[in-house]
């Protein structure tokens, strides 16, 4: 069974029973598994995560807009986080058994089948976006739902799928494909904030680093240390031993060394498994070798 | 649900029918998984994988010892391996959601029930035994079953379970608990036996290396290079990652590199894992961070 992860993001952060409501038709669909749900009140904003094959979430994601375009009015909305939408973002996440194509093809389908019945215009994004333009989120939600009306009159802005106006309150959506993100920080044993600042621009890819990487240098004050805080976008392409390893040379060109790494939330076994490979120099490794996965899969 | 791996040992590995009835036996257990069985006919011996929980494993362990007592007689059993009885050998090992003090009630509660039902004595080993002069396979083993009688007799043989003499035909039993063993072979980039020798000599426990470490120097004649050639009997308290930087540093002092290592077979995810961790210097993680492990947790 394929194992897809999917992160709705709703524009209701405010009213727990509007959220309540949401949630409950989730729980309603059968072999989706509700991970966790929270809302943010100043973002006004919730962020749902779910599990499961790609046929329930594709029905559980239609349950969500059915449940939300009567209760979620963006003409009403008012929050810090940018949005264009009552359902704003869902991207499918492939995790276990499943393709990036696979989860193209379900974002794609759903959002076929959101825009059929819900007339709600649709754009995809991410590995999902058929159009280089249209790829990043930010691009894609610039101007927000305010201004959505005279974005969509621009021909490069006609949606994916629906109508060429927006769903007067639910505005659009944005559907799409991703890997999972993995939020990485490396800490140094300095106080010199400059440091992480210069390693944090060295390896995030809007000054020239790696290709999948987002990253700021921070002060975490109450430890009297600096840290590269990190955003890794696609672990399959730049992985986290690379990341950590360029850290660690650009750090001792300022004569200071890493003090310790830490992932914050979740990480796919794979992106730990393919660095235990990389230190190891483990050759001709298949993930069939690792025990759980032949246990769990010979069932 | 636990998940418990038990891999017994049967002295019988010539009479297919035999082999398929002990197999049937435990096919007809049900929430147990037969994950493979092997013969070897010059050890004339069988060796069959299963996994599950503790309740049908050990129901599973009674039903091949209820199948292999009227079909194995040791008094006409031949074979390069030694043995001590028909099931010869049942180690339970603990994989995901169970401890090893978990495996050695297990083994423990088996152990009992075995003799009880079956008039077999057992003898408790590895982690499971209680005492330390029989914690070994091959001390437990030693004289076989041919001199089990004479070695029964010793007080300080006298089995953990059941009658003080051997049963009849099928001798005594070893049952017990241990970590699952991880084959890993490291290569270098030398033709030089001796020198993969002097470094699995310096590696492993029987000459003042690591406690959990077997090794042994090997010559790959068709690539023209040497391999130390690794058991590793408990990876988490002798982890991958330190055998392979020792063999690193060994190897460096005669002018050597390693060309790769490879792992034989299964290994536990923990242990790669644990050496991601290591390398990347991960603080504070937790393997619930795992978003495998998150996932297939809120059923």
């Amino acid at each position: 069974m394929a194992l897809i992860e999917c992160v709705p993001n709703v524009s209701e952060g405010r009213r727990p029973d509007v959220v309540e409501a949401l949630v409950g038709a989730i729980r309603r669909v059968p072999s989706v598994r509700l991970l966790d749900y929270s809302s943010d009140r100043a973002h006004n904003r919730s962020v749902i995560t779910m599990a499961g094959d790609a046929a329930p979430l594709k029905e559980a994601v239609l349950a969500l807009f059915e449940a939300a375009l009567p209760l979620i009015d963006l003409r009403a909305h008012a929050g810090e986080h940018p949005r264009l939408g009552a359902v704003d973002v869902v991207p499918f996440v492939p995790i276990e058994g499943v393709t990036m194509e696979d989860c193209v093809r379900l974002a794609r389908d759903t959002a076929a089948e959101v825009a059929r019945r819900f007339q709600v215009p649709v754009y995809l994004y991410e590995d999902a976006s058929t159009n280089p333009a249209r790829k990043n989120l930010e691009d894609i939600r610039r101007g927000q739902f305010e201004g959505l009306t005279a974005k969509m009159a621009q021909p490069e802005w006609a949606p994916d799928f629906g109508p060429a106006t927006p769903h007067p309150s639910a505005g659009a959506a944005v559907i799409g494909a991703r890997m999972p993100l993995i939020a990485y920080n490396i800490n140094l044993a300095t106080d010199r904030l400059d440091v992480a600042k210069k390693i944090a621009a060295a390896i995030r890819q809007s000054s020239g680093g790696f290709r999948y990487v987002k990253a700021m240098g921070v002060a975490l004050q109450h430890r009297g240390i600096v840290q590269v805080s990190i955003n890794l976008t696609n672990y399959e392409k730049t992985p986290m031993f690379r990341v950590f390893d360029a850290v660690t040379r650009e750090a001792a060109r300022y004569g200071v060394t890493v003090l310790e790494s830490e992932i914050v939330g979740l990480v796919p076994a794979a992106a730990l498994v393919g660095s235990a490979e990389h230190y190891l120099q483990l050759a001709s490794f298949t993930p069939d070798q690792i025990l759980e996965n032949r246990l769990r899969r010979q069932t």
